[in-house]
């Protein structure tokens, strides 16, 4: 046992940790929700490496001596290599703003220095606020964190969404030519191609995916250098420079100061924007896998256009039943995201004064919302879009079949005799084809050009077709 | 012109308006929305009733002057039967909890007040303060007309409820003998009837019903009485008892005293129970309107198994096209009710200290959500469901055809004959009637009474049926 | 190693392993949260007594052997006292409306009753759905498990609210005496005591109190029975109201089946409930802690009328500095739960034709949202609420300068002279009762009992204090 | 009287009024919420300049008659100037995706056309689909109009955002010599200006404006052309590139088609784009209202350090009373903001195969939310931002008591001593500086540099200060 103490007191910390009396306060006092700061990926080294930079910088202008300097330095790669992922315990819902995770933080380094220096832990060569902490405060050093741990968390999203992008675009070229009927309201419309179909889906992601890689950009600006409220009190001369050289020099990444620390510190619309951005791609996605299960719903009493891979036996009960559970799972993440952007939008909002201190439910809902696409994303693609299929016996029939073919005569003809035809089909359960031919409105030639559902995809050929009857009509 | 004061300054007034200067103020201070404070429902009215009640009350208890009371009160019959309609021009959205509104209440009804007894305009026999506010204040009378407004309005949509279950009970028992297929996932699941689909939606409903009557009671509790905080200061002795006694004659409703008038003017959880509810309906209406739409899809291309009524045309392209119209309206006010939930729950979240001042948005958004049901219901009643029809022949057919029956296999002889059943139907594209026949698993007769699909939809009918067949095969 | 196969295909399985084939496919569907269903309190057990009753309601009836049905049972009870915990490896995001989850209980349960038949893991003795699923399905099966579930968190948050309820209690009484000045928009208003202030807390949680339990009764109502779409088709006969009887004796709660099935699958009003009472609680306690927070705030440069117990250092550069981090603590989980109830909305807005199968995210957002406010709440009140203290005298002092005291001059000698009187000790900075006595608007004994803040507190000695200066004038 | 037909039947319409049969038929089934889409700013003369251009083009192309197009292009130019304001009468709400407001649109056209014609409504020489609606459908038509909308309506809120941008630059320069105390958690911390202050709030809002800026650009991509699926079928060859030609010299703006069609229909992910930027905007405009809430709270028993405007009496029972609401009326507005960002949300997600048909609610709410804060933000500024004032003694004070000015001294002597300085000062209710100097510390003459709040706001000075003590210590 050791005694460690601060200003309201003193506490017996067990010799094997690492970490320090306001950790273990902070431990006591936020145990909640079973989740620890420490589980979201890269937030833990993203605060080791921006304290690595700091220390750097502060031996540069003089400020640290180098013993210190060295061993935090050291420290801090260690844990960024993972050796303590087990000494920052606290949950990821803390009151303070992350005063607690930065202190942490701070004990675990001057902890690891002194040993590393005196070969025992306490704060005698080392101390957490006075020399790990300096010209740092957690009010700039916790939303620094957060964005590098934003930068990171978004570049593995775009990955997987480059990866889609990709399989999109495949898909768009595969269906190229393979007809089916679009649907407006649910209610059968006119032909067009699963590549058409596809190919909106594509369009989209490669908008959404220059929209990430756009917001993004946003996290390379940090509030680093702040200190407690904007106006960097107890920096050193020369730090703010110097630390972002260290930073950027440690982590390969242009990294740069904010232009307005106190707008750095007031405002959290750079989590909105990535909130934002993350919210329309798992909305996107929602739409597509919505899609994906009306269009492969039956199999005999539905849709029944588009085949699924078989991922899993679908029913304890109603044996060789199938179900679309990848589209599924990805409605369902979309459904946790669009949440998380509200719990995200009033921490923002909720912001007062010099400093937002919702930090920490931003990170659980942000950095949750973030690792569910990421991580889904993959599976999404691999167990479902990867290996679709449309039925194109059953898509082909739907196209022919529809009185909605009855446009073209509305675009020849005239709204009124459009509505004549298709209603005479409906009525009398035929095709469009079967009544004009029987009303004597196109001849069987005319019918064959005129009527083809593939023609009806392409605007320029069901122009030229529209011309072409219009010149034999002359 | 007339020259009203306060202690802000001066300003004419044209003799014509009944409001006064503060009304003047708060109009040009909010004019935001395009909606005013009037535009709501019962709102205005329920203020007037507050007023009316506590003048009675002030006059009763020695407080009030007999002359003053009585113009007051005539003023008060006189708002309530809409005669000033024009006379309340401030925006729904208001800073200062209400106080405008408030405030234009009490200047009509002095302004009033004194021309019944004066001939003329102005404060000089009835004071907007001293006398129509007496024993009043903002913060007891705003949620206090919040409430019985509210009230007013949760009853009217009750109403709507009513018929609403009315129509479902009478589909239940009307669609209670026709087939269909029940899919879950969207994949084809065992038969169920229409009857049984509507007896789920009527009983959700009669819920729906019990709890909108619950949530309503709470809004027969008032803070009326609390004035500025809670402590009921300048409030003459007598007053609290008496001024219920009055509202209660005068609405024919027992509104009574909120148990503790400083949670009632801290805390607007009776707001949110409210929405709650009508979020709840919201959503359960909205679900029932996306299963018209996909039941109704098609008609060559979907599941064309519901047949809704045409109320009018879909497209101005494609001639002959029907939309779900009816249904798809109510989507959309679900997705407004659902974001108005939103605000509200921020308003709620957002009060501070001694009074919850964020009443107008709460105001706007909670009854423009019971406002759009209660105006969506008789529509959607009257346009939809009550003409609703199943495509008997086609839902007959899905029924049969499904290889979810194998789930009767699977249940005599095991998961995994049923599973190798399905397979079967599914792969040869048969029915399971003709595969189960085909193996020798059932005789003729034992398929006609195990899979018929009427007998599965009746938990007694199969299970005899089921019974039927151990018995034989002792 | 053995050999689990399904109609998919087959898997080699770990013989170590207690869960089969379909479980280890949605293992690897589904990895995507890093959060197990396993991990959501009760659940696990909640499944586990559901098969329990069903293996004894089945055996009771003569469709389940003896044997089968008390290996069966033994296996439950195993899995409810902890045993198999990590055996339920599957993320609580899952497609297929918790088909996983229900299989994966179902080849556990199978695999440990073999072994206990048979001295070996495998399905030939007793087999996951032929036996241990009989006379379930997925459908009723999981619904039924999620009420279960969320009948004892909610218990369990009920236990914690009433222990709120208690120390408010408490802190009213405490506080009778305390004066202090009450804010309305923030603005100074008039006097009240910080007892007031509690009881207006104390009155909201014991409505809250009450709505959770009464909110609770709905989840008692189970769709056990329904099977897979309501019908109950598969159950043998006298099962259903069997099951139920073995149900209530194995929990001792009395369980009861809902009154509709096909509403019970297709509607899920009842989580829609529990989420609004559970955010209704999240709402008010943020509005609490915000009190705390703003009236904490200072020591110096804030209000500095209420001091909450030092919990923790506040800063890692200010030294000195105390947070207010239980209330923020709060605050944030607040903003998540009203995050989870929107994706909780949309899960059930988003139910289709006659099943909801959107249970897996309502499971990880309301359970967690419960898990979130059932950890909190103790730790607000022993480390918060049961240590604050009213700063007594700078409260006074607030409840003496008001210049809203002359709310008590407005109500005795007409609005226009309170203003006047406000106004003059505004702009001269002096206090109400300094201007009433320059002016000779009152004598020094007048003001003695007219401006007494704790005077103004209570209703009957304010109008009584009204009224004996009314009757002096006399 | 004329009577009207369309494929459901006939009516008889009002000879005064333009729109026709598919119009009415709207009107009755969608009148739920009386606001009516030609309430919506911008959105009738959105349609009409796209039915205008596409009379223009396909006149141009030899698809339309020379006569029908003068016709077509003079009565939308008449209802562009406002001259058929009452002829839309159709709720904002509607079913079908804008099918009703296209055929308004059609149908007012048609009539004015053939008036124009032949002096008498009908649509004999211009039928309202066969040739107004010529080469559109509702499916490209109202996307592209809703775009064309937004685009002008952002507009409008970036010229109310730049003088909003303005006034903060201004603030920050007037205010940059006014020292104050920062508080972080509510809780006091060290010095900074108040020109610091509105430096976060300016530079926030450049980037808010230029976000806007950006997302507005996609609004100039329309679907236009797409007809009723995207395929553009039963456009005449040419029409695509010449009615963006046509438009864009009919609105002066470089409006151009989607890159792809298909996306275009089915994906909202522009509205959602828009809506979040809104969304931020409402946020921090929020915030900062808090801010001057809690910053002018008091006067006397709370901060009292920033002066608001007086813009209206704030009760109607304390006498003097003034409320910060310009500021409460903006929280409010962000709050249906939100929540407004919820139901477009759900919207954009809830679409559907190969058309978004929820474009009503998105219009409703999303040009409601755009409305509201072009509406307040002037209103804001002139009545608040405009003449706000610190409270420059007071806020003086506070910088200069508050303990955390040991903060300098932890950075020279270790945190250590820092704390023991602030506990000192707070036990004894003492200044720092008075500590640090009985305690001999500092000498009076390093306290004056080091200790000055102006020096601390600076990090240059600061750092100067600390430099210049280490050096007189050397």
């Amino acid at each position: 046992m050791r005694i460690e103490t601060d200003f309201l007191g003193e506490m017996a910390m067990d010799d094997a940790v690492y970490y320090g009396i306001q950790t273990e306060r902070a431990r006591l006092n936020f145990a909640v929700s079973g989740r620890l700061a420490s589980d979201v990926p890269y937030y833990i080294a993203s605060i080791a490496v921006l304290k690595q930079a700091a220390a750097k910088a502060n031996h540069a202008i003089g400020a640290l001596d180098k013993a210190q300097a060295d061993a935090i330095v050291q420290a801090c790669e260690e844990v960024i290599a993972g050796k303590f992922a087990d000494q920052f315990p606290i949950d990821v819902f803390q009151g303070g703003g992350g005063t607690s995770s930065n202190m942490n933080m701070n004990e675990v380094l001057a902890n690891r220095a002194n040993e590393i220096l005196t070969g025992q832990k306490g704060y005698d060569a080392v101390h957490p606020n006075t020399h790990v902490n300096m010209g740092q405060s957690t009010n700039d050093v916790i939303p620094a964190a957060m964005k590098v741990t934003s930068y990171q968390a978004v570049n593995g999203l775009i990955d997987e969404v480059a990866k889609l992008e990709a399989v999109l675009a495949q898909k768009t070229e595969d269906f190229a030519d393979i007809v089916k009927l679009a649907r407006t309201c649910l209610q059968d419309a006119v032909p067009m191609t699963f590549g058409q179909q596809f190919s909106g889906y594509y369009h989209q992601v490669k908008r959404l995916h220059q929209a990430l890689i756009t917001a993004n950009r946003g996290n390379l600006e940090l509030p680093l250098g702040a200190t407690a409220v904007g106006t960097g009190l107890s920096t050193h001369e020369g730090y703010l420079d110097r630390v972002y050289e260290e930073l950027q020099a440690l982590t390969d990444t242009p990294y740069v100061a904010e232009e307005n620390f106190f707008d750095g510190l007031q405002n959290g619309d750079g989590y909105l924007e990535v909130a934002a951005q993350v919210k329309k791609l798992a909305v996107f996605l929602s739409k597509m896998a919505t899609d994906f299960r009306i269009q492969s719903s039956g199999p005999r009493a539905g849709f029944n256009e588009l085949i699924l891979p078989a991922v899993q036996p679908g029913s304890s009960i109603m044996p060789g039943k199938i179900n679309p559970v990848m589209p599924e799972l990805v409605n369902q993440i979309a459904y946790q995201i669009i949440g998380n952007d509200t719990a995200i939008t009033m921490a923002v909002e909720g912001g007062e004064l010099d400093l937002n201190v919702w930090e920490p439910v931003i990170i659980k809902s942000l950095f949750e919302s973030i690792q569910l696409l990421t991580n889904t994303l993959p599976l999404f693609i691999e167990k479902c879009i990867a290996d679709i299929e449309p039925n194109v016996d059953v898509a082909r029939e739907y196209a022919e079949k529809s009185t909605a073919l009855a446009t073209v005569i509305a675009s020849l003809f005239g709204y009124k005799v459009g509505c004549q035809v298709a209603s005479a089909a409906f009525d009398q359960n035929k095709r469009v084809r079967d009544v004009v031919l029987e009303q004597g409105i196109l001849t069987p030639e005319q019918a064959d050009y005129l009527l083809d559902p593939m023609v009806m995809t392409d605007p320029a050929k069901s122009a030229a077709a529209i011309r072409r009857y219009q010149e034999e009509q002359q």
